[in-house]
């Protein structure tokens, strides 16, 4: 049997619960994509009301569904209009089973299937399954493709938009994709889980007619904010619809998910409506807020995004992806380290557009997290500090930040012991922080780079031990008769 | 791409209130093989009530399920009992899930794969999806498989108890058969989807342990007669268990499955709660009520059942399956018919055990059915009759039924033109039907084998034709004279 690992996902409150024992309703959860503007059902404009749901979902229980799912296709249909009828219509119980219906029902043993460069685990996974051989590339790059490669590629799979980048490929270059496919007799997947919320006039949805070269997935689990729910639907020619239909499991949507469908895609105006209108307005609204305020903070570089979420490069922050993501963590706030999506690397971290309040929670905690682990970096410093006898930082010419504080500056303690001292005569002050809180800047004090200070505490140090009792006393003999 | 046809299957409701225009509610479905004692829910003794369950999915839908199923996983592990671990448990959307799932594990292009002969067209289908070859063979002679056919075999599928059958094999069978397949690296799996409602003590889900060689099914949504909710689970040894939930779709079960798996399997006495220990006295009481009223039925042979589902040979009925079953549907009344089973032979229906009050209703659309079917073949063997100037049977020495009435009669009319005259100066009278209606009887009477009665009937009726009242007028001109 294939020796596989279960792919790294979003939305773990709940591991976050056990290990940091936090209430989940306490736990504010930023890497979760969908919608933050709350479920239609919430919705003053709503269609179709819960208790309506409740009863349906009641009536059906005791029969199988209608395993044609005719109602939920033609719901479908009409959602995403262009004239598009249930035949076009193939459901599924999530984007991942459709993926997993087409691939398996196209892929045959060491094929080559070109998924999105980057791109969360799902597509080679599921390709991998099917014995096929993955290559990743930048759907930004794929009209570049060589001719030859395309040639021997069985699918192209693109995500419009790109999770985690949120790019938004055009319809025009979107289109002019899909015609390179069909030309190549190469299969192409467009995975639009979450256009709604970003723009749906850049669908493709409506080139599948007597296209046997396309299939488009839309996903309802995280356009409604209800990830709980496992719902989504392909869109195809009719002849593929008809295979697929044919192919999926029977009955692969409850009576429960069956009632949520028909409902939310029932609504009048489809992804126009004024339900998904607010919503994309919102998240604009907050993504450009968010993206403003995570600019301004040192060490964080948000990335343009079209879509709910935002990717951040952290390359230049003292912590790595890695670091960060658990810092939070342990603060009750979830973001998604993104090392799965780049080969390894530590180096972003995706954060989903949510309510204003709950941002400024995340930066609050952020805030904290950077105070306790620079307090943590600066404590192992020193420990390595007193270790070696003196500085283990690069120092003078080598440390690319020197001279931090004057030319010629002792750099026995890179980080200070007595951090955050508080004391204003120093020449430390509390100044406003990146993330919008107060941070304590040394920036003015030069005493601990003077060597001959520097060579009395380090040498206090090492013979009391660097206990928080030793600390407080070197201070108060050797620093506070110099202020 | 794959040519694929979809299945045939039961629980068509939805079609019939289209076709004959019968409201859904007025369709009483002999097709489902779902619990006849209503769901756990409807049960005085139940363990967790839905409105637990719609405030738990309504807690849990926010946000993705936690893809480990732990509380699920352990539910079911804690149900089936035997010291299984939610370690063992792979949680599916139905049993097709994890036929799909394990199968596309395991199988590779030509591998062979034995199904269950008869059996429904999910096995096969399935495996065909794979490229499998597929034998069917009949899960009693498994047994005495050749050592050479066992040795090349992928997978051997057991359905315990048997769909169409209702037949169960012994644990200790099931075991020889499970221990066959490990010494062979054949991997048995075992679909025991119906076996709390037959004897659960028939299951061999505790031989997993340090077996890698047998995977066997359990379905929730019939059990609790709910077939709208997709729920069922694979048990399995821990590696397996383990490969299977990697491979398996993340969040294959919605916030409302789960909530309803975790309140059903968590019911206190798994297979042996109450619910389910009154649901198989239930199931045997009316089994065997409507086996007995069956038998009693001319052309219907009842096979033995142990499951809550009997099947009828109808080789012997005036009827083929397909027009008893289409004759049932346009009363209201679904069963299934089965050639899909019998390589397309129309000798066979299933009929479910249900309520006794649904079962009268049955019996009165059957007598019904009969009476207008016999109607329609006499009307229809009359028009031939009077066509061809004569007896279309063969008549005499080469039929099977003569002589019906006395050695010499005239056969020119094998059915009567006047039948049901309902005048007992013929002799005809009311007798009880083996449905348990009425019937009326014309073995007493023998006018129209008298062949001048004979002649001169025909003669009028190839004058006038054969229409009502060309009827009635001959029956008043011919025939009273003579009573």
């Amino acid at each position: 049997m294939l020796a596989l690992q279960a792919r790294k996902h979003s939305g773990k409150a709940y591991e976050l619960s056990e290990k940091f024992n936090i209430a989940e309703s306490d736990i504010l959860d930023f890497s979760l994509i969908k919608n933050p503007l709350g479920t239609p059902f919430d919705f003053p404009d709503i269609y179709i009301g819960p208790e309506q749901i409740v009863l349906r979902t009641g009536e059906k229980i005791h029969q199988y569904p209608d395993n044609r799912y005719l109602e939920l296709r033609s719901a479908a249909a009409g959602f995403v209009g262009h004239g598009l009828t249930f035949e076009n219509i193939v459901p599924g119980n999530g984007p991942c089973e459709l993926l997993r219906l087409v691939i398996g029902s196209v892929v045959n043993e060491d094929d080559q299937v070109i998924v999105p460069a980057p791109s969360a685990g799902q597509y080679r996974h599921i390709a991998e399954i099917f014995g096929a051989r993955v290559q990743g590339f930048s759907s930004e790059d794929l009209l570049r493709l060589p001719k030859m490669t395309l040639d021997r590629t069985k699918i192209v799979i693109v995500e419009n938009p790109n999770d985690p980048t949120g790019a938004l490929i055009s319809r025009d270059e979107m289109c002019r994709i899909a015609e390179k496919c069909a030309e190549h007799d190469t299969l192409l997947i467009v995975d639009e889980s979450s256009i709604e919320l970003a723009d749906p006039a850049a669908s493709i949805a409506d080139m599948v007619f007597g296209n046997d070269h396309l299939f488009v997935i839309r996903s309802v689990s995280n356009i409604i904010g209800m990830p709980g729910i496992r719902l989504g639907y392909g869109i195809a020619s009719v002849p593929m619809s008809g295979v697929l239909n044919a192919a999926r499991l029977s009955w692969n949507i409850g009576a429960f998910e069956e009632a949520v469908g028909i409902a939310f895609l029932g609504m009048p105006g489809g992804p126009y409506c004024k339900y998904l209108s607010d919503s994309r307005a919102f998240i604009e609204k907050e993504r450009e807020f968010i993206t403003e305020r995570l600019s301004a903070i040192y060490g964080f570089d948000p990335i343009k995004s079209s879509a709910n979420y935002i990717l951040v490069d952290v390359r230049d922050l003292f912590l790595d992806s890695l670091r960060l993501t658990e810092g939070l963590a342990s603060q009750g706030i979830i973001i998604r380290e993104c090392s799965d999506f780049f080969d390894g690397q530590k180096r972003y971290v995706r954060i989903s557009v949510r309510p204003r309040d709950e941002f400024e929670r995340f930066l609050h905690s952020l805030d904290e997290v950077f105070a306790r682990l620079s307090r943590e970096d600066a404590r192992e410093k020193l420990e390595e500090t007193i270790e070696h006898g003196g500085a283990t930082c690069a120092g003078r010419g080598s440390c690319e930040y020197y001279p931090c504080h004057f030319l010629g500056q002792d750099c026995t303690f890179c980080f200070c012991p007595f951090y955050a001292c508080e004391d204003e005569r120093t020449g430390g002050k509390w100044i406003a922080s990146s993330t919008g809180g107060q941070v304590w800047s040394c920036e003015h004090c030069t005493l601990l780079h003077r060597p001959k200070v520097a060579k009395t505490v380090l040498d206090a140090l090492m013979a009391d031990g660097d206990t928080d009792e030793n600390i407080r006393r070197a201070w108060k003999d050797i620093i506070e008769p110099l202020l």
